[in-house]
């Protein structure tokens, strides 16, 4: 699509060359054939040293641009991008694709559906009502329940077990706001990789990525009722109990122990090999690896123990 | 049907005169076809002044019955209206209607299943695996992702988004309990209401009324595992952020936002403009719109702040 | 399958007499033609007395065991066992069965999914979307809604009704860890039954046991998003408001009733009649029957309600 297109859409004028552009992307991720988007001065310095050609930015951003970038000046950059991103947003099945690919020894009941475009490969086990999207693929020996949902475009690898009730790849939650009080809802157009010997519990739900992917590394187990929102990356071998949140863009390192009925902000970093009990509220990055930790706010799971027997005194 | 017929099936007598009745309603709301019902005496002014003509109604209360009413005196009013509401549910699905009518563009899966009676409107969307019930409604541009339930009666939108594993009209948690200990089913003979341009992620439950409607207004954002319970009025524009639920009959003003993990009691009523940051506990009205709340028990965030600080000093 | 074909498996040595066994057990539970496990010291008790013949223990328990039991002594026991369940595993669905049965008057969407080996009782309602797996039974009168999946072995009771998006039968979430940190599935060999005149809400799950049975008593209530774990017991006429979970193992007494958000630790037991508020925190067994406990750290109703004000007074 022309970057003329874009402007032409938004109502917005195009300020240097044209281009053509194939998708939408944060800053420091796009690629030169990308549009990207600068909301404030934050990210003044990563709109400098943006690979992207083009851009959506606020008229005081003007300045930051990298050299002999073509731009369109927003009013609300949040609002504009949110438009733009239904430009480039895919329809929910595709047709005109190649039949579905399915490899050797795999069964796929009659009443499942494989949209056109799938690839599936060896000893795969689909249940009925099950739904594998356009472009998904998955991988070898791996056995999807009944009434999962993989939407378009994702990977699942192989050796997965996905649990009945599942949803993997729905819209992120991402809107932005009007004055008025409206949401605009901003087009989710990633994906979700699954990795190889991961499991999935019954009613769990993982949703795409607006740009790029949301990722569940290899070997990680996710309890039922696991909520993974857009963008999160979750680290190799992590375990999961059931009824826990992660927030947007979240980044877990690998073996995590995550117990039931947690939570986590979206936009933080988690080291490795944090332990985390039931019902933890963790709104901010941790650094250190090794820890174990308890309770909302956050704090050692040590100190949250001594915490309680204080607390329990007030009542004396 | 004939009150009578109902003290019939309770095996109770009716007092005055029989009348045709089409359904169940509470004091407040019915309708003069309608069979009310009163518990205690904390309804009695609700009774006086009720358009209902048929009650189920204890002994305590025969003073305050409108003039003319027609009546069964009850022992247990709970118990015996829960055993009439069944006289008045509806079969999970109803044969000898019309085929559903579709509009212009739509796409409607051969895998998903639309029963009788419902009514789909231009450039729908409607995946395999996704079930569309008697006489449902679906507005134009809407899109139903896979394996979304649509209970029979229910009304959807236009430009509405539904995602993969959500539940739209399932029956509202409602029993009466006898004294030995036993649940009698509450038929939830109502349905659910979604307005135009509202999104509804993966996994979300939304629960029909037990009389009346379920409402989820025009423009409210849910994110994945959203439990709204029966007879809830959600206001315009509203956000919930994942994995909250809210109680039945409970009614939220325009544009509230609520974080993650929420959770709002049953019969209360929460003013415009209201924020609840993550885990939320909302157990009261709030009347004073434009309020920001945190904790359970809940409390101003800016208490709730301050008085995170003072209890992790009980730790020093 | 010869116990000589699971040291084969194992690659470990067995020592005594070949048996024929049929499947694994705990010590406890254990046949004389079962496999059963004893991981270190505390279950050398269980081990003298279990009924079994057949056992994967570690070389400090070798004295424990029952006279001319047969054995094979691994490095780790919760390695081994693991490895050893995927032995007496079972396939998703399984061929060469007779069709399923269906009682008189049962109305069986022709879109819902009846594995063979099934049996349904009379005037059952299965909806399109449903699965209903092998071996599964269905006694009479129960209606299951559209996309419930049901795996196979399970068994549902008469006058039940399981809304839509509930899961039953999935795999309990149990896995050994080696010392590198990866996850070894224990396969999940057990079923759910589900008793006479439950009810399930939408979007429920509840896991099928390791061993044996996950069991829901008679007349128990779930409301919607239930997470039920693997070899749970809960008992007659229990009521479970939305999205409380109970971790594996824990057993309920008859009539507790359970606020919405609450949550159950692992290899717990409850008194009958207790009463739990909302977000309750159970992480001990509780033996008197008949109180009211609220909080988490729980404690009883009064005692939380008097210490919220003593934590709100912190504030001033």
């Amino acid at each position: 699509m022309l970057f003329s297109a874009v402007a032409s859409h938004l109502k917005l004028e195009l300020m240097g060359e044209d281009l053509e552009i194939d998708s939408m992307n944060e800053l420091s991720l796009s690629s030169s054939s990308q549009l990207s988007f600068a909301t404030n001065k934050k990210y003044s310095s990563e709109l400098s040293s943006s690979n992207a050609k083009a851009f959506l930015i606020t008229n005081a951003l003007i300045e930051h641009l990298p050299k002999d970038s073509s731009y369109i000046v927003c009013e609300d950059v949040s609002i504009s991008m949110a438009q733009a991103t239904k430009l480039f947003s895919k329809k929910p099945i595709e047709s005109g694709l190649a039949s579905a690919k399915i490899g050797s020894n795999s069964y796929i009941d009659i009443m499942a559906k494989v949209e056109d475009g799938a690839v599936i490969g060896s000893n795969v086990t689909i249940l009925a009502g099950a739904y594998i999207g356009t472009n998904v693929h998955v991988g070898d020996n791996t056995v999807i329940y009944p009434n999962v949902t993989i939407y378009r475009d994702c990977s699942i690898g192989k050796d997965c077990t996905i649990h009945s009730g599942t949803v993997i790849g729905a819209d992120g939650f991402g809107f932005s706001h009007t004055n008025t009080g409206e949401h605009v809802k901003i087009y989710q157009n990633g994906n979700v990789i699954i990795e190889d010997d991961v499991e999935i519990g019954a009613n769990c739900a993982i949703d795409k990525a607006v740009f790029n992917s949301t990722i569940i590394r290899k070997g990680t187990k996710l309890d039922n009722f696991i909520h993974i929102a857009h963008n999160c990356d979750i680290g190799e071998y992590c375990i999961f109990v059931a009824q826990t949140g992660v927030g947007g863009s979240t980044k877990l390192g690998r073996n995590c122990v995550v117990s039931g009925q947690s939570a986590f902000s979206d936009h933080i970093s988690i080291a490795p090999f944090s332990t985390f009990t039931a019902r933890s509220g963790v709104t901010k990055s941790i650094k250190e690896s090794g820890g174990v930790y308890s309770g909302f706010p956050l704090m050692s799971h040590r100190e949250w123990k001594r915490l309680q027997v204080r607390i329990a005194k007030l009542n004396d």
